[in-house]
């Protein structure tokens, strides 16, 4: 990979932080250019029309082509390499755990913590706040779901780390932001410690 | 791929579907089992604890392993066929569209046909019902990156159909029982001829 890799971020975000941590544990240099959020500037005309037309972040840079979408870009980064399993089932059974995080986790648990944390409760919309319980408890799900695997594995696919515990690592260890309880979920404590001690670990700025 | 496959389903769930009509383009043999979702036989302790603890369909069998997740699926059917690109950066965003897919697209889509067609609105909790509007916005924002994409390429990605035309395909196909109007999408419509004409495709039963 020559190619120049540019990470299109909000640092605070978990799904620019799966990137960054993916590129860290494979050695990977990344530029990065930062946008703010939470003043529009990923909405903007020129953002929409030469970064990415769905007006997110994160978006990977690779020379002159744009990859939106924080797993995709996990992805081009690791495959090939150890964070991707050599076994069929297992690369599928990674993506598995991948589109988990993207259906299950973090449009609850990702979600509650920028209202909570950055938008504030007191500045969400009746229909935000009537959503709160609803994202609580599909949270509270996902969380369990992975507290049952890792209560009996030590990664969520073989036996070393994928982009699979990169994936659902990002917003999982902030999730006390978005009022989450980590101390309920001791396998899931465990686990995040395992993460946090990989060589070549970057922490969320 | 010489072990037996056997698709755990609800016939009217297009992420079930997206699976069978991977297996169909490739010719592969399926075996199918059904569940009825609306009676709750995919919350069962049995299948809970045998086929998926997350309680959804569909699940792919391959031999006495489980995958979850329509998408993962997929791509375990088709790694190395003609419908997964050669090109590594195209592999990748073959896989960006799917996450669109299912942050995106189904979340707003297939919840609304979801609700709609099969709940009836009359049956809608008050939460939900507040959720319409908003279900609409996010769901005609997805079509609108998509008919942005296709009025300029055939396919999403490269130069032919791959996974991210067949996952696309599925919820948006049907999308006016959920009240989308494809008319109003006319890339789209072409596109949706170009897939239901690919050698192989078999229609939602």
């Amino acid at each position: 990979m020559r190619e120049n890799l540019i990470l299109h971020e909000d640092p605070r975000s978990g799904n620019c932080y799966k990137i960054r941590l993916t590129a860290a544990l494979l050695g990977l240099p990344l530029e990065r250019r930062g946008y703010d959020i939470m003043k529009g500037e990923t909405r903007t005309p020129e953002f929409v029309a030469n970064v990415n037309a769905n007006g997110r972040i994160p978006v990977l840079q690779i020379g002159d082509r744009f990859l939106p979408e924080s797993n995709a870009a996990c992805w081009y980064l690791a495959e090939g390499s150890r964070l991707v399993p050599a076994d069929r089932f297992e690369r599928a059974d990674m993506l598995r755990w991948m589109f988990f995080e993207q259906y299950n986790h973090e449009p609850n648990i990702a979600t509650l913590r920028f209202w909570l944390c950055y938008v504030g409760e007191a500045n969400l919309t009746p229909m935000q706040r009537d959503q709160i319980m609803a994202k609580r408890a599909g949270g509270e799900a996902a969380l369990s779901v992975m507290e049952q695997h890792l209560a009996v594995h030590q990664w969520f696919v073989g036996s070393s780390a994928s982009l699979a515990d990169v994936s659902l690592y990002a917003y999982t260890h902030v999730c006390e932001a978005g009022g989450f309880r980590l101390h309920d979920y001791p396998a899931i404590c465990r686990w995040l410690d395992r993460v946090s001690a990989l060589p070549g670990y970057v922490p969320m700025d």
